[in-house]
């Protein structure tokens, strides 16, 4: 984890699923709402700061693909890519929030342009990375699937422990 | 939120759910595994650090539950005292994690009795805060469930949204 004077330009927080199912586009007049699933693997929730920049994207993309943070089915722990698991990546803006008074305030966030760019950056790198893994290891199926940044993330999670980790970049 | 020179005592990570069950008692050879069930309202996974108190906990269930952290009906943010909703909390020792290469540490968690002790603490506590607004709120249906310390925290979510917030205290 980069730790800078300023404090951390991205949080997130990781989650292991046995599934996951997250709402990519809402329902309208003539359209059934569209959903992206993955079966075992980790949902990455991800929120930028203020002053976050593309140089961050390679150390956070290979940190978090890369940690021990899955259970295997022996019941060691290792990494989304030695799983091989897919990735779910969920745009979570209110990560960011900072408490004032009873209510939470988001100042602390990246704009919305930025933010849409770097969150773009982040999931071409890790569907690079995921891929090249699953390369190695003799083509393994899988996969990274990702929210619609701005959307409500409607989720349905399915977990043999959520493993709940926080990392900061 | 409480700021101290050494950090915060208590990591927590709040998500808002429509359902939400979690395993409080694994499968055993003459006995089906137990599950605990909330509706709408507000998971809370919970982890302590070593220096952490009694002292700690009115303000932080206080703070936890009178947050507006969760979406009414009507779109406005509340608190899950002000939904109403129900709570379920989890105890979740990875919260606690500190990357070391590419492995995670957990040595500035708490140690497993005080843990439970104050994981007990705190249950309580907000099953007595969440009961008091209910009934000032003309005896809503809501309800405390909590997992068991020290399991592995099998969790099934159904969100309309998560809006994960991070808390320390």
């Amino acid at each position: 984890m980069t730790e800078n004077s300023s404090g951390p330009v991205a949080r997130t927080v990781l989650q292991q699923c046995l599934q996951a199912r997250l709402q990519v586009r809402p329902a309208e007049e003539h359209a059934e709402a569209q959903f992206v699933q993955i079966d075992r693997g980790m949902v990455v929730y991800v929120c930028f700061f203020r002053g976050a920049t593309d140089d961050i994207l390679p150390k956070m993309v290979s940190t978090l693909l890369n940690m021990r943070l899955c259970e295997s089915s022996s019941g060691k722990m290792v990494s989304v890519c030695q799983l091989p698991g897919s990735l779910l990546i969920v745009p979570q803006a209110t990560l960011g929030g900072r408490a004032k008074g009873r209510a939470m305030q988001y100042h602390s966030n990246i704009g919305k342009e930025d933010g849409l760019r770097l969150y773009q950056a982040f999931v071409s790198l890790c569907e690079q990375e995921l891929k090249s893994a699953a390369a190695a290891a003799g083509g393994a199926e899988v996969t990274v699937k990702h929210g619609t940044y701005g959307n409500r993330q409607v989720l349905k999670l399915d977990t043999n422990g959520p493993y709940t980790h926080l990392m900061e970049f």
